[in-house]
């Protein structure tokens, strides 16, 4: 059965993240634009689809006229990881799978989680403690450096969620990275970034806009 | 082929969720102790096992002499969710499962990841700060809440890491929860917390230590 996705989001790390994924997965689909600052995410519409008023948000329907939504950012990768032409993750078999999930979620927990607390940090004006967490994002990525010592993606032989999760979430930090002293991140960044997917995936929701 | 389980940890919420999902998937396993309070994490033997120098890691050895290890402990969820005589996650081709992983991430990131930003300020002696964000994670529960209105669990007919993840991580503030207000959470958590694999997952580094 043919399944027609749409993906509601904003040009934020989280919804980028997933347009990467969709991009990269060879799934087509449409990217709807959320504006969040006329507040959109919070009109009874987006509430029906995302009780937490948040995007992104994807929509599934197919052809008998069923719709499924799934709304968190990395559950969504998850979701759409096996769903594609090109598969985001290795055979569940293969140890490099549970490698993979290892990676992906590092970045999730270790990188995205200090962020996002910067983030709101610095809503909160207190941008000394935002300042700490957001170092603290900047050194997790010497771990990414060691991953990468070896293989030529996070996970070993091949592309997946975990370089995804990162390479987004490095994006915005690029111009704050040692690179001198993280070659191997800096080799494996370009080529990952320059990827035709990941630079689409990057722009949806400014094209979409 | 036989696979003996160890997992090294500490009684530490990032752990204990790892032991209680390896306890409800029936997959048996040996609880080591790392004492992080003398560096046991930061030796070199610990190193080469995750170069993070942290737990929980879950080493895996098979008849053969393979070993495998995986660290983060949500990936090693997603990692055993599907390998016990019991599984933790739907069948990835209902919609249920899709779910589970979005209520699973839901409490990572918007649970996990406010607690763990509360519990590094109050190492950096910012309690304002830290108490700002445990009112964040607090607040999270109220769409629990409403997850729960309609099903026994959080993504629905079946008991999932989505409700592993969420109650151990309930617990430690079960003291500071509105109760009253969250009706449907108390019932789902006094349950979800009565179960024999819960309540030894929760204790394993205990009695392992
Ligand atoms: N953990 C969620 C977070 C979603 C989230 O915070 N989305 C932001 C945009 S990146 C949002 O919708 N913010 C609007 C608001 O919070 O009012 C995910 O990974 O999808
Ligand atoms: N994101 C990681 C975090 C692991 C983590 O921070 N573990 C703590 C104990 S809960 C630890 O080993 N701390 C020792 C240290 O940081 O020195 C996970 O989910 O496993």
């Amino acid at each position: 059965m043919a399944i027609a996705y749409e993906l509601l989001g904003a040009p934020t790390g989280n919804c980028q993240r997933v347009a990467v994924a969709l991009e990269e997965a060879e799934i087509p689909y449409k990217a709807t634009f959320v504006d969040l600052w006329s507040g959109r995410h919070r009109t009874r519409e987006h509430l029906r689809l995302n009780p937490a008023g948040k995007v992104p948000v994807l929509i599934e329907r197919d052809d008998a006229g069923n719709t499924r939504v799934i709304s968190q950012s990395n559950a969504i990768l998850l979701h759409v990881a096996r769903k594609g032409a090109v598969p985001l993750l290795p055979n569940p078999n293969e140890h490099s799978h549970a490698i993979a999930l290892e990676r992906f979620m590092y970045f999730v927990t270790d990188v995205i989680g200090p962020n996002y607390a910067g983030h709101v940090l610095n809503a909160w004006q207190q941008p000394r403690q935002a300042s700490l967490f957001q170092q603290m994002s900047l050194e997790a990525f010497e771990l990414a450096e060691f991953y990468l010592a070896d293989s030529p993606y996070l996970a070993g032989e091949h592309y997946s969620l975990a370089d995804i999760c990162a390479a987004t979430v490095i994006a915005p930090s690029a111009g704050e990275v040692d690179w001198e002293r993280l070659g191997n991140l800096k080799t494996w960044f370009d080529r990952v970034t320059a990827r035709p997917g990941f630079v689409r995936g990057m722009q949806a929701f400014r094209r979409g806009a």
